[in-house]
């Protein structure tokens, strides 16, 4: 059986879980705080982020989220989610790079600074301006999606892709957040309706960072 | 043909020009300074970040080094770089993510920025404080290099691999802004020199940054 080390927020690990959720392969969770530097963590990933998947039988550990989105599309036939044209898996890569790095750095790190590292680790309260640029910088994000999704059924073309399951585990971190102003961005607001909707995202979104609450609409499929 | 959107101390450039290298990929070369934010180039790549793709005969752009590297993968079959069992595979992109990330955001980006963007686009000149602590940094990501190496023939295991692609891009514009110290880390240093002998390497090596002048060693095999 797969251990994957993750906490609730991480949004590479949401990555990673609904990928898992929607191929059907099977883990166990194992609660992991990066931020505590922990010495066994550091001797299994020595670049200290999460997540991490280990599967002792097998004496496999997979480590970095594109990494092990990467070994199980190749290892799980079920529900391909970098499929089409070498040009088309392209695309879904280049999105799944924008959502890790661009959504990323501009949004959902800001946030998990500001509203739960500086709270866990240093009892110190969030920085307005930090949280308001976090909050402007994610509307421009949901601008780009919304026209993407205007030009297309899915972000990253005709199917659910991994470009999908990027974009959505980064924007429940933020939404948990409060991060994200969904006014104006229907075209992103039916997108994640349908899903918030589907099994392999129910179980994330009912989980709770300790301290940090959501807002009430986090978790309603109809928000 | 293939058009190379790059500058010539983009790391991730190099990683690309590389592999298309050894994949015997010709392209033409077209200069893109991304901090300059070109409106044409903004079109092509919202991301606004080098490198960038295109084959106007076919119709296909791509954008991102990783979605670039792993679409030659899948077309080319010569020389592949991501080879062998998919955990094996697995480690191959687990360390192109570590130097792709951890080593460009510890040791490249700061070098770049204090040697080479300050130059350019502000006219000061670089923190002392900030380029010390980017090759004291780059020396513990050596001792790392010098652990895997003294491990395995290649650092991502027993064949050369887009890992020692990605290491080489990023430590060759390192060593090109005077931030490695090659002392004491042997194992490293004969890796390396062997990457600068081969004919995918030498046209990068000869090229230059206008204003940023490298160190004495940063072309020659022998150093």
């Amino acid at each position: 059986m797969w251990q994957l080390y993750q906490f609730p927020l991480c949004p590479f690990s949401r990555k990673v879980r609904l990928l898992l959720g929607e191929k059907g392969v099977g883990y166990d969770l194992v609660r992991e705080s990066p931020w505590a530097m922990r010495d066994e963590f550091l001797d299994l990933n020595p670049a200290g982020t999460t997540p991490v998947m280990v599967d002792a039988d097998k004496g496999v550990t997979l480590i970095d989220s594109q990494a092990i989105c990467e070994y199980f599309e190749e290892t799980i036939d079920r529900f391909p989610l970098i499929s089409g044209t070498a040009a088309g898996r392209a695309e879904v890569r280049r999105l799944v790079a924008w959502f890790d790095q661009n959504f990323y750095g501009d949004v959902v790190a800001p946030l998990l600074h500001e509203r739960m590292k500086k709270r866990i680790v240093h009892r110190l309260s969030p920085d307005g301006g930090v949280l308001r640029e976090a909050m402007k910088r994610a509307n421009t994000h949901m601008d780009y999606m919304d026209y993407l999704l205007d030009h297309r059924s899915w972000l990253g073309g005709g199917t659910m892709s991994l470009a999908d399951i990027a974009a959505a585990a980064h924007l429940s971190v933020a939404d948990y957040l409060g991060g994200i102003d969904w006014t104006g961005h229907d075209p992103v607001k039916r997108w994640y309706a349908g899903f918030k909707s589907r099994p392999s995202f129910r179980p994330l979104l009912s989980e709770r960072m300790e301290i940090v609450a959501p807002p009430a609409h986090y978790d309603k499929p109809d928000f």
